[in-house]
């Protein structure tokens, strides 16, 4: 299989510039041989966010569709800090956390859009780990924000 | 004492069919000597799922229910993979989610029903770990969700 | 650098009492050289909590401070276990929850309260670790209520 940074290139994707901090946290950390991640938006190419309520505005399509935009952040946020993805292993735990409204119940299908790209680009086992996918109140009005925690070569 | 899947027996617990992934994530995952969960929902012998908002048609108790109910579901998970419950070791971290109104504020006696099982199970000691118990939208209107982390033997 | 417990004491900070359990869980729990905090609210000194919804009767200012409240309530309950808090090495991971309308969006600069104070005891490098900054429903109405994980020396 290819290695994931020649598989970003290889599926024709494009990261987003790698956000800047919010506020008082490092983007990524490294313990041992894990790698934690802060809570990422859906950061688009001009490095404007994708924002809106998901049942109020967005769809499910547009919801899954800003979850995928959080996976090519994350990826971004990656690999501005190491040069690459190849340090990767695996990814463990995800919680995929969407702005919707209370009656919104399709959060997993959401959530997809992430797992589904992760999946894409580490493999059916080393991209899919652990998950919750549930609903909140996200900063910035973002459609989707989610953090997550890998283990590394 | 008792190991645990002894002690299911001995306490007439029945556990519920092990629900498929509602997403694209694996239910549990094995990294060293923990274990992870994914986000269960309280699935009730006939398959069906617990649904509902506590503070709006379903109370308290109800909530407790449900949430003892995500016990069951999280070890007939747990089951399915190992066989049965005797590589847990003890119970490090619970995330317990209520689906609940903007003024329910009784989520740790929700989570409760959770921890309780949890408790009765693996003993007060190792039955027991640190928790958040907090109100959120869930998936398919479910009462409660509930993810966690367990050291193996 | 001053030590952590010597360093509460060159700023003038007062450690609340440590709350007890609001339910069944251990306020905090080792596991190898890891520190799991369970979710922590705002407790003032007289020991009653800091209540309230950010946007709808608090302000981003009153979040902020009830943020920095959490974070003196969890010093207070790792001084409690470890008699002082010299065993912390730094902190790993910040979840750090907001009780507020769905319209706010400055979840972040409400848990700058806390990572601010964490960065002040522990140093701009450990006292900084990844975050997420969301907004739920919170237990007791509380405010803010922020869990953490931390590496011990």
């Amino acid at each position: 299989m290819e290695k994931p940074s020649e598989r970003i290139k290889s599926l024709g994707l494009v990261l987003p510039p790698a956000p800047p901090p919010a506020g008082l946290y490092k983007p990524i950390l490294v313990v041992d041989q894990f790698l934690y991640v802060s809570g990422q938006g859906p950061v688009m190419n001009d490095g404007s966010l994708f924002t809106g309520r998901v049942g109020d505005g967005l769809s499910l399509e547009d919801g899954k569709r800003a979850a995928r935009q959080v996976a090519l952040t994350m990826l971004a946020t990656i690999t501005t800090h190491f040069g690459d993805l190849n340090r990767i292993k695996r990814l463990i735990k995800t919680l995929g956390m969407v702005n919707c409204t209370p009656d919104f119940g399709n959060q997993p299908l959401v959530i997809n859009g992430f797992s589904e790209l992760m999946s894409d680009i580490f493999g059916k086992d080393h991209g899919v780990g652990v998950r919750s996918a549930v609903g909140m109140m996200l900063p910035g009005q973002v459609a989707v924000e989610i953090e997550a925690m890998f283990e590394l070569h």
